[in-house]
């Protein structure tokens, strides 16, 4: 019964990934509704404004739903959206059993999805496959718990942990693959956040290409319909309006300057923090508020340096290539420390090929 | 036929590999006796001075090496060194065929065992896992063909590629694991290669600790029979006799200057360069007309970026930890460059764990 359930789970989980580029600012959710253990309903959220997981699965389930056991992979809701409330169509659609991977991680109504349909006569259960669930919406969950999104630093090194040359000179570290798996780490992003550095010496964009995702037809579209919001920080706002970034669409504009007016088209806003610089903690708060689950940072050492130095950073993903581009060239972050006791230790937690490159996946570690 | 011919040759380079710790200077090489689909002898190179292969193969196998197929990781010998040649003990015990992995690699000699054989009727074949046996001898084939030994360089650094603090504080970047791994590097190299920087500031000794290989008792008395000799490149002379290093045992001292004498106990050689430092490639030249078929390089950015710039390192060992040692720290490789087209290309063959911490074995790409 327990491996049942984890496999059904797993395949709701599956659904739920088909919304990691397109859900934002919701939750990628997933739902099977399975009676006599046969799979007879399949959803999963698309996007926001759209009907929820468990609306999709009930449809394709119609009458066979009565009685069934309903996988979802977060706790129904409860409340009105801008969709009627998942627990009341489960109630409807008189399904037996409800079995959630994890619950509502908002702590206003964790646990009254569940209520409502236990009170209904359904039985349920949570805590199915949690950590994949979890992983899944660790930005939608942080935000929801902490008002904050979930921080991922992209970096790109050669072997000896160098990003450019010290003119500045960095193109083309990493080789095709990589860059398509930074393409897709942009495209499940909420934000796509970098630096003046980057946007006046690399021309970057920081766009998302479909073409270049490396995805199916399906999920590229998804993607291209739902592009990431790119945010400039600019504390003196040094970055003119005729740039490569500001011409690829729309973006907003984070500065520690008060009483600016932004580049027409685009946003500002003014964080600034005590040093004169942009204060990163409240820009990332004024973007939770906006919905912002998942923040990409791509960014030279200045700036990628400044949300480490801040605690600000809950995940690295490091790039490396098979090169060294010497020790006169750009650190990795600039972040000067004197003595090894003051060293931030991370838990190393994948380190996998990525065509001709490799990719470390690492978290920082909580100081003991 | 062949895949009966490359499981016996794997089992010999099986037991070839045993020898990795002891054969210094000469290779490491595994002997199978097949007679009727069935092991009638095994034998592998323990040390210099000792009985080839073969011969343990042969004695194992006594009246049933008539007739049988034997197979050698390395063409057997030819010619009388501190032991008679092997090819003569092949024919005298009746041997039917003899498969080979790989020629001998010493120009002089190559192909002439076979020859020997084939000569007395016997039927040769050469090639099988030829790969994985020259893998094994890297550093002898090196010696044989050019006259120099295989560099390998040892790196221990953050995931920002950073070897030690400004100030020289450098203890314990990695775990205990790669430490043992570094200790079993050691152990298999002919020499063990430091500069005045690291026996200076870490008190680094660079010897063998039998305890810390994490090998069985076998090799692990083999190991700690034949420790590599150890090298300070030193090239002003500016390590004073009592340090650690000297006092771990007799070590050899690379100097740029000439009619000096060696501490007490130790060897100095004068291989001084054109621009008053020590001339890297004369050196291993010396080496290796020691017999000294691989060095196992442990040194600080500077030594380490020396001989990387001369191009003299084969293959990189780079240990990664968990950790930010941050932008002011040191640089994995004193190697300054101006230019994205002069950053040396690597390939990465092989990332793997080591405890918690990794390792990336990457060996320079040959220009195109």
């Amino acid at each position: 019964m327990a491996g049942q359930d984890q496999a059904f789970m797993a395949r709701a989980l599956e659904l739920a990934r088909k919304g990691l580029y397109s859900t934002h600012p919701n939750p990628r959710v997933g739902c099977v509704i399975v009676r006599d253990g046969q799979v007879v309903g399949e959803g999963w959220h698309v996007r926001a404004g759209e009907p929820h997981a468990e609306v999709h699965a009930l449809r394709q389930a119609a009458e066979r739903a009565r009685g069934a056991t309903a996988y979802v992979t977060l706790e129904p809701c409860s409340h009105h959206g801008r969709t009627p409330p998942c627990a009341d169509a489960l109630v409807a659609a008189g399904v037996g059993r409800v079995v959630a991977a994890m619950q509502d991680p908002n702590p206003q109504v964790a646990g009254r999805g569940l209520k409502r349909l236990e009170d209904a006569g359904i039985a349920v259960s949570s805590g199915v496959l949690e950590a994949e669930a979890k992983a899944l919406n660790a930005g939608f969950i942080k935000r929801m718990e902490q008002g904050l999104p979930f921080v991922r630093v992209k970096l790109a090194m050669s072997l000896d942990g160098r990003t450019a040359m010290a003119s500045g000179e960095s193109q083309w570290i990493t080789g095709p693959a990589a860059r398509a798996a930074v393409q897709r780490l942009r495209a499940r992003a909420s934000v796509v956040l970098t630096g003046a550095d980057t946007v006046l010496m690399d021309a970057a964009r920081l766009t998302v290409r479909p073409d270049e995702l490396g995805l199916d037809a399906e999920l590229t579209a998804l993607a291209a319909s739902r592009p990431p919001l790119r945010v400039l920080v600019d504390g003196r706002l040094r970055v003119p309006s005729d740039v490569p970034f500001f011409q690829a669409g729309p973006a907003l504009v984070a500065t520690a300057l008060e009483g600016r007016e932004a580049p027409a088209g685009h946003e500002l806003i003014a964080v600034p923090g005590a040093d004169g610089r942009v204060d990163l903690r409240r820009l990332l708060e004024a973007l939770a508020s906006r919905g912002v689950n998942e923040v990409l940072v791509e960014a030279g050492p200045r700036l990628a340096g400044a949300f480490a130095q801040a605690g600000l950073v809950d995940e690295y993903q490091i790039f490396f290539a098979g090169k060294f581009l010497g020790s006169g060239a750009r650190p990795l972050l600039d972040w000067p420390l004197e003595r090894m006791a003051e060293a931030p230790e991370l838990s190393i937690v994948e380190v996998r090929a990525v065509g001709e490159d490799w990719r470390v996946i690492a978290v920082p570690r909580l100081p003991a």
